[in-house]
């Protein structure tokens, strides 16, 4: 897992004066694009996080090539990026290892920190990855077509608050919405008992019904399709999981 | 408020077969970026919300000029976006207005609605916006310089989360996460004492500290910029609570 | 005329040693498409020119308007931009007192100069623009399809070179390479015979034989749209010329 | 060489009427900064041709890897894209290889080719490429600081419409105006004697006066760092011809 965090992002949104608000968000949402952009065609996933704290499964990306995206920022943003890279057998394990490489290079208000790229853990990462798409069941007809929208978005971040509480609690995974009713996680290998426990949890604390397809593979995307494809079966058989083959 | 939807967009992202998930998460932040951009430079503020249901607090911008919006995403963007408006006196009875006239104009999986617009409420708004930016006290040395990643983004969440629903059944406020620590809500003139309690409810609940700038104005931009304004001199001060002049 | 003008750019671009090319490649393509969408959604028009130095028909946008793009560049990329804003009759003496009033405001390469903003003429446009919409007759078959790419491109911008340079010594006309086979001119009102005589010139001096539909409003973009649909009329009937109504 | 060529995209720009000039411009150039960034990130060099027909120098990257940007061009934009590829001893030998292939998949009008792919010549390619990075001695002082922006697009433009005329005619050059007074050529390795023969040709013809950086390696990037880098060198010493080690 990386962890791609702006440096000294905070002061320069304030300075000299806080910056329109607008342009804060494009600006954030692009620099994230590009981040996807770049990962997804190394075969990796990004997540938004929370923008200036960017997350990545990059499993067979190397340092060098993360450099290379540092570069790309630096010529094209008024703001650098630094990097950790942490390798673990657990997403979540993964991106502690990122967090506290990168911490160890610099604060994230270090004015000192530039560009700055750290790796922890194992020469080796295992290069096998487990990508869970989850959904939410009908989510169009039951809330997006009948509700108000302040109260549909709010029904789905809960829902994606407790999936990735519980998830990073019980296996350690890392979770994201991704848009839509959509919530993709990097997790260990889990069985179907297991996901059927979660879904069940999400259901019982934030009363949302979810889908989950699960995929594996020695890349994010590999994987991440795989789980898609899964997805797509529990939309047309009305099974709640599925896995790729 | 006004409510973008894109056009029967969940089909398109797995026709003919799942399309790249990073493919989308780029896709997505740039249309969002986009919308930012359009509302921005006309004093507007927008909200990712879903990605695929965005929010804009949208006082004083006539429906041609967000039918200029969708024509520019109908020639840039494989998708169509429809567009419903409503004004009412508190952000989430207006959100709720547009969501209901985007719904009367056609479901969001209705293969026949396109690029559709449809505007609720009263000719005029009051022309009045309320904005409160919070953000989290003292975030990157409690948080981010010192914990795993996966843990921060989850109390922010879970804070986000807390806040949003607060506001949400407390005083029909709208409010979005918008990067790093920081959250923003359209909501209606509220006092210092009701802001105190919404910092108190998310303390209690989430076990974290904010603090929040509020700005008043005619445009989001204007109320928005003095909240910004408001928020830096919490941090100056060391108060939980500022409002602008 | 607006001239917007990358400021101490050159110097940038080799700082500390030569950025990776295709970086700037697609910062100055992004950049200028952040141009064409602002100065579009204004009803005007931008054109490239030379990416570092780009140029746009901006009748009725007022300079306050651009510093609102100045902030924009600001808070998005790496570099900062100054704009000198020339009004006069003729498109290009408005290009040239833009020019003129932007030089007295430093040089391009001058690293005290930073997102600096001059206006030169009369205190109101004459409000009306002329807008000719040209392409070549035929390009696809007569060269897209049937020559090598390098040999297309080399002939369409030998067309649009002598164009250029035609339109700008008889009639002061400011023209621009638009992509494909498409090159558009702001100019002065010119009659129909005019027009043949520009066709002429190029068919005579570049062996291309062009077509063009002629648009005039109160903004570039409505006489642009007049152009262009002019231009339709042109490849539906065969006529080399075709004007608005 | 890659020949990356928009479907049917003349007929959609004007689809069901004339599409908004401005968001035509827009979308064009952030299709290519996509390309170049695509390329650029595989160590190749992208050019933006005529936007519609966009040129790559691709060594080492392959078929697959090409498809990878058709996906996600069709993930992204209203329209597809078709690639020819071509091997061959020349650069312009390579993009009329790539063109043929391409041609022979359909027409660039073609309404039944979409995310075409066609690949031409020898199985492998030599590795080797040369780029020549040439630039206008002194432009911002002779040119940008003085004159009227109109009559230095135009000088600049013939600068670069001789230059590109004669290494295609003289050397089967394929050359591109890369934006500022930059203009970058991939063609095959030449002496100096042959570079200030083009120089002095172009001096001649259009009375500017450029340098030139050459370099050479088994990708665009590597060739194109060590010419930029060579540039810097006759920027420095006042020399008009530098080659990289």
């Amino acid at each position: 897992m990386s962890l791609v965090q702006l440096d000294d992002y905070g002061p320069w949104t304030v300075t000299p004066k806080p910056r329109s608000e607008t342009d804060l968000q494009a600006f954030q949402s692009r620099l994230f694009a590009d981040l996807a952009d770049f990962v997804g065609s190394r075969d990796g996933y990004a997540f938004f996080g929370r923008f200036d704290n960017m997350i990545a499964v990059t499993n067979g990306i190397d340092p060098e090539t993360h450099e290379r995206f540092q570069e790309r920022v630096r010529n094209r943003y008024p703001v650098t990026a630094s990097v950790g890279i942490g390798r673990a057998p657990t997403p979540a394990a993964a991106l502690g290892a990122a967090s506290e490489a990168l911490q160890s290079a610099g604060g994230a208000q270090d004015p000192a920190r530039e560009s700055a790229i750290a790796v922890a853990g194992p020469d080796r990462s295992s290069g096998h990855v487990t990508i869970a798409h989850f959904d939410v069941v009908d989510a169009t007809a039951t809330y997006t077509n009948t509700h108000n929208a302040v109260d549909t978005n709010l029904t789905i971040q809960r829902a994606t608050t407790e999936l990735a509480s519980y998830l990073r609690s019980e296996h350690d995974g890392v979770t994201q919405f991704v848009g839509g009713d959509n919530v993709v996680a990097a997790c260990p290998p889990l069985d179907e008992a297991q996901f059927d426990e979660a879904l069940a949890h999400v259901e019982a604390v934030a009363g949302v019904t979810l889908q989950v397809g699960v995929g594996a593979g020695s890349t994010a995307r590999d994987a991440g399709q795989e789980a898609k494809e899964a997805l797509e079966r529990c939309r047309e058989t009305g099974t709640r999981f599925a896995r790729g083959d």
